[in-house]
């Protein structure tokens, strides 16, 4: 017997030719059947999540890794519980395809009042709403359904962003034909007469510049030319800073890295070279207030040559249709070597270098200490992802090994997001560490999805620093405010309450001494999910943090 | 010295003069000043909860029972997180206030790339969102500001709807006017000869039905007409069933009450009695999919006079703004009296006489027999919530006594909402024992909120009914299928994993005679919260929902 081919199994083959092997999301009658769909194909594997938000927060965590995610979830209930980590993708340019499984076509006809609607007959409400935070959106029928899923994924695919595909509960199993041509295309490239100009006029501009700078951005991850960016920096010589949002997509410990940049919080060092450079070679980057301490970024725009995703710009030209790696390739290969000494270049490694670190056993931990710690716990290859708060203005001064991956979200900024980033951040790739650095505040937003990573017997490092309360918020208004505490939790209890049982190892430290401990154990444990609890002192934090805290206070004014 | 009156002290005290006394949310840098006009205000007092979702179901629940609430989350991040909730307030009419802190004008006219927004300079897509799920929207400026208030509240209050308001962080603080009149006025009231011509056409149609019947739903008790529906009842004879979205409007040991019609589920009796009857009183009903098995109603529209909040409206005759109220009692002052005998009443507790109950001890418990021991243990002036799922389908044939509330979420339908929900109905009314009912699957989108019951030390008595998954999915699809599988938990340990202390008891029972045995000891600790895990097996199912699993099934295919 021969099974007919669906629009149901189109969709599905489509995604996993995207490379997608997992999907997130939550049951519902309207998605149900459609679950079968993902169930029976061979290269896909469901992954339920305790609810809609973590479903797409994972999803955008695994899509940050695996290149693209999806997740399914129910009609108006399900979905709205998803927009806000889908409106995070879409602010920091994370390609998730977002299926609705939405009630049968003759029951929105009929404009009927089924269940997860506004009871007014109307059935667009929601699909209007994922208007404004995704790049593409269908409604997918049985005439439109294989021309509709391809448009929207091949846009999810090339522009990194979001897309929404309404999926009606009796139309992913009508038949449909299978896929003759490839879903992704080769990139329309410039032609060789844009990129000759654009040689022509930059080469001399780098060339006669008498220190130059590299800025590298999230973009250099988004449209993974991490590879094209590293040959262009040694084919070069020249220095290179990240911003906070592209962390990590540069090796820290490279004799050329110099830092990440923050505006006027920059080391001075760090801060003179970028803002005082007569040609910054700007590489997928976009200036927002977390990243800059306010638009406190003080180079002048005219020394600035804009590499993005699709094109090349500077001063009032623009060189359309070239690729990022395109455009890195080429001016590589024309522009010489620097030699050092011209190029004033003090590595990171260099202007952070740290007396030894001897733990203080019965030391209460410090934020700093803590920090200091951490940063010669990570290894080569780890991920790490640290979560919008102490967390992040935290880590991003620790500088980062070799093809570590950072993941954070300074645009976006929605705090608990990391937990289950680090669910799909840890299942798109099972081989390397991940690490997870999360508040308290944030922590118990969406902590219920330990209770995936541990039904899939993943293994990340959970760090869940308690200093009992919002910390950022105190950083920016009402230090000792009530709506600033928040209930302390028996943090450590956790994982065992949401049904580890061997496969997790779980500490609580107060000291540096504990905390040495906790990680020594913690290496020695690859096995199992490991979750600390690390207590510091409530209005201990990170140095930049309060700095920051100041800035966005007089933004707010 | 005077301080000065602000617009943020004028929002504070048109929403205490409306009655709220407690204001849900989440601060975030956007909002925190004008968290402390909140703090500052005497009859306020701020509720943090765990995350925005559960912030919005709490205010739902807390307006369901204090008459409106209202919430604040700080812009993109936690305005979308909130969303859903509001959704649901939208769909079952449930007046809650919720407002945004937003970033300054200054900074959105400019549209600078700050955090929380999508990094597009754009401003206006999460109020462009919210239009789809609000009634009325404004976004405050130094001009408007009163008036737009006074504008959304009399909408929010009048038309049981939420409303959203934008709030600037830079607005709050600028001066204002004290207010000078009250908010609410009068409702405009119907002319005499409205009335008038509304008593002349529907007395006769009335007197000479001979099988009359009064069906009341939800509205009644959103726009408060309990008290004039029971004189309606009483002064009329006739028998009233409701539909199990308004299940608790009428105290359902009343020997005129005759049971929760379902459509084609209901018992015989019902059905026959709703189904057939000549003249059918329809008083603030809405019929949608949950709560008629699949539009099964069974009764000709042409028997339906429509008592509706606003209007009456019988045949092709629409008799305008005469309030529900207004309308039972002109009716109730002109119908005379019926005999019991003529109009074959057959009260619900006599249809469902029970055998004399006995505790079997070691038998394990089953839903049939759990919802029996739940029936007794229900008081008078309980307020009753339960889940969208097996509770709520379990609960459905459980009749309440007086003056009992109930609180379900039929139409929106999204499952975790009840416990938030419960806090807020619980602080609404702290005098009232409240009983969550609630399905293991939905615990675990929201639960952390017991934290934030533990925090302000209330005493409801929550059940979570383990039952290993997704029971309606499994009724409707896939009864063995892995996605409607979840994480088994140790529920039991989580109340003092979230922070009780002295201040909660846990139960976890198998057995008839460990429930039992549970619900002596809840019964004699007012002064704790009470955490029930009941175990029950996974494919037992209350009766009604393996009928309606059959029937959205079929609306599906």
């Amino acid at each position: 017997m021969r099974t007919t081919y669906t629009i149901g199994r189109y969709l599905v083959d489509r995604l996993g030719e995207l490379g997608i092997r997992h999907i997130f999301g939550v049951p519902g009658d309207y998605n149900l059947s459609f679950l079968d769909k993902i169930i029976e194909h061979p290269a896909l594997e469901w992954v339920g999540n305790c609810n809609e938000l973590n479903a797409a927060y994972a999803a955008d965590g695994y899509a940050r890794i695996h290149g693209i995610a999806a997740l399914v979830t129910t009609f108006g209930v399900g979905e709205l519980s998803a927009v806000n980590g889908i409106a995070g993708s879409r602010a920091e340019q994370v390609p998730v395809v977002k299926i609705t499984g939405s009630p049968a076509s003759k029951v929105a006809e009929e404009g009927r009042l089924v269940h997860h609607t506004l009871g007014d007959g109307e059935f667009n409400h929601f699909s209007k709403m994922y208007k404004e935070v995704t790049a593409a959106q269908t409604t997918l029928t049985a005439e439109n359904a294989t021309e509709e899923i391809d448009r929207v994924l091949r846009t999810c695919w090339y522009e990194k962003a979001p897309v929404y595909i309404n999926l009606p509960v009796d139309i992913h199993g009508l038949p449909a034909k299978q896929p003759k041509e490839p879903l992704l295309k080769e990139d329309s490239a410039a032609s060789a007469n844009t990129i000759s100009e654009m040689l022509e006029t930059l080469i001399p501009v780098i060339e006669k510049a008498k220190s130059p700078v590299i800025l590298a951005d999230y973009q250099v991850s988004r449209f993974h030319v991490e590879e094209a960016l590293k040959r262009f920096v040694e084919a070069t010589g020249f220095p290179i800073a990240t911003l906070s949002m592209g962390k990590g997509v540069f090796n820290e410990e490279h004799p050329q890295f110099i830092g990440v940049y923050s505006g006027k919080t920059s080391p001075d060092y760090l801060r003179n070279r970028i803002d005082h450079a007569d040609c910054m070679i700007s590489i997928g980057v976009k200036f927002t207030d977390s990243i800059t301490s306010g638009f406190s970024q003080g180079f002048k725009e005219e020394s600035v040559i804009h590499i993005a995703p699709k094109e090349v710009k500077y001063l009032n030209k623009v060189y359309s249709k070239i690729a990022m790696d395109e455009s890195l390739n080429q001016l590589a290969g024309m522009l010489k070597k620097r030699e050092e000494q011209s190029l004033n270049i003090i590595p990171v490694t260099e202007q952070q270098r740290e007396e030894p670190f001897y733990v203080k056993d019965d030391q209460a931990l410090t934020q700093k200490r803590f920090w200091e710690m951490i940063r010669l716990f990570i290894q080569k290859e780890d991920v790490v992802v640290a979560d919008q708060g102490t967390s992040f203005f935290g880590a991003q001064t620790v500088p980062l090994k070799e093809n570590v991956t950072y993941i954070g979200q300074p645009l976006w900024g929605s705090i608990g997001y990391t937990l289950p980033a680090t669910l799909g951040a840890q299942l798109a790739d099972l081989s390397r560490r991940n690490l997870l650095l999360i508040g308290d505040g944030a922590f118990q937003l969406t902590f219920q999805e330990i209770s995936t990573m541990l039904r899939e017997n993943l293994h990340p490092i959970i760090f869940v620093i308690n200093n009992d309360g919002y910390t950022v918020e105190r950083s920016i208004h009402g230090p000792e405010a009530s709506y600033n505490d928040i209930k302390m939790w028996r943090y450590a209890d956790l994982p065992a309450a949401l049904g580890g049982n061997k496969n997790f190892k779980s500490y609580k430290t107060n000291t540096e001494g504990e905390f040495a401990d906790a990680l020594k154990d913690i290496a020695e444990s690859p096995d199992v999910l490991r979750f600390v609890e690390v207590v510091t002192q409530k209005m201990d934090m990170p140095e930049l943090l309060t700095t920051l805290g100041k800035i966005f206070a007089a933004q707010n004014d």
